[in-house]
């Protein structure tokens, strides 16, 4: 991950992103960390995969290499 | 990413692309940054795979390898 | 795995963890060891895939590139 | 890729190439440039998967790790 | 592989383990050697893929790619 | 690709070979050139998947990557 | 391939050995060479996926990414 991208991260942190992973699940809760491989540890997360049903999820570890897009927060 | 791509890349910032995923989803928006990973930042992006059924995203981060093309504006 | 990353599975140690993994199968047990692929050592592991049907898995070898998402204990 | 691939693919600038992409889509245009991770700028590119309805792209980057086969111009 | 996933593997050494395989497959033997890409040599191995039809399969190489899961030894 | 590898590759050169994909597909070509990603090189390739339907594909670069199985000429 | 996995192999030279390739296809023949990427090159070859339709390959190098499960020869 270069500068650049690590800056859009980095202005993220402690904000509510929404995650899409392969297979289309998708995941939103607040930023707590990320690394250079785009692992990301989300806080207070919910699977938001099916609008009519979302689940709490806690605390979570999601391995980068199954990221496909991250929607950082609006008003970074 | 070599030189030559990252020229393409480069002059397309700031400019309107069309980004085709893996799985057949389609999203365009303004390039707003890149790395050397093909990893992207979109600004304004739509959901557009569904012509008929357009949907605002934002602003997004498209990790790079799900990337299968990319059409930079036509006038760069 | 960077730093940051690997404090949250340090701080993870010894305590119950659940794993995603490709595939959707779920495995929850307590964490033993982690190495920086994500390879994971797992304790008293359980199948939790079917909530209604959940097996007794012993101790077990996760390899790291299998693992979409994993939830860390509620309170490290 | 080697000094002989990159040699076909020198050959072949400015001159039509088919392009074979993983998931069975094909697509045409002239080669405008390449690096070394086979990734790929065309120009006036068509989508020619289906021959009875073949599609104008325009200019296209293809990310590398998508081609299966590349046929180069017949007399380069 | 880190030492510490290393040391798991070396204490299962001449040990049965259970491997499970991407796709479902399992195979379980007596772990022979392995190395730091986690490809193993099992001996006396049987596909118990199917409880109710196992297969006798002998000395096996397994890549270590192909690797979901592994069970070491109840008591190592 | 080791000295082993490559040695073979080089006694095929200017013979003809049977590729075989990912996915089922074959062609069949003479051997123009190689690398040490296994990218190929074919001049006068035949695609023979299926074998009452022959067609020709001429000169192709073939990514290394996609490929299974390859037959070396029988007396190389 | 590291040095235990490569005494399996040298071990397994001019022995007929058995591949597992994914996606379920199983091939037999003479070990006639390996490199560490257990790229092999198989000699007398027969396409064993069916017992009751076995097909002569000849020659084939076999890609070693594709290799799930390696039978070595009972009596090394």
């Amino acid at each position: 991950m270069s500068d650049i991208t690590t800056k859009v991260f980095r202005e993220s942190l402690n904000k509510i992103v929404l995650v899409q992973l392969k297979g289309g699940r998708k995941v939103r809760g607040k930023l707590s960390s990320f690394d250079q491989h785009m692992n990301l540890v989300l806080e207070d997360t919910e699977d938001v995969s099916e609008s009519e049903n979302v689940k709490k999820l806690g605390t979570l570890i999601v391995r980068g290499d199954n990221i496909v897009l991250l929607s950082p927060p609006p008003n970074r």
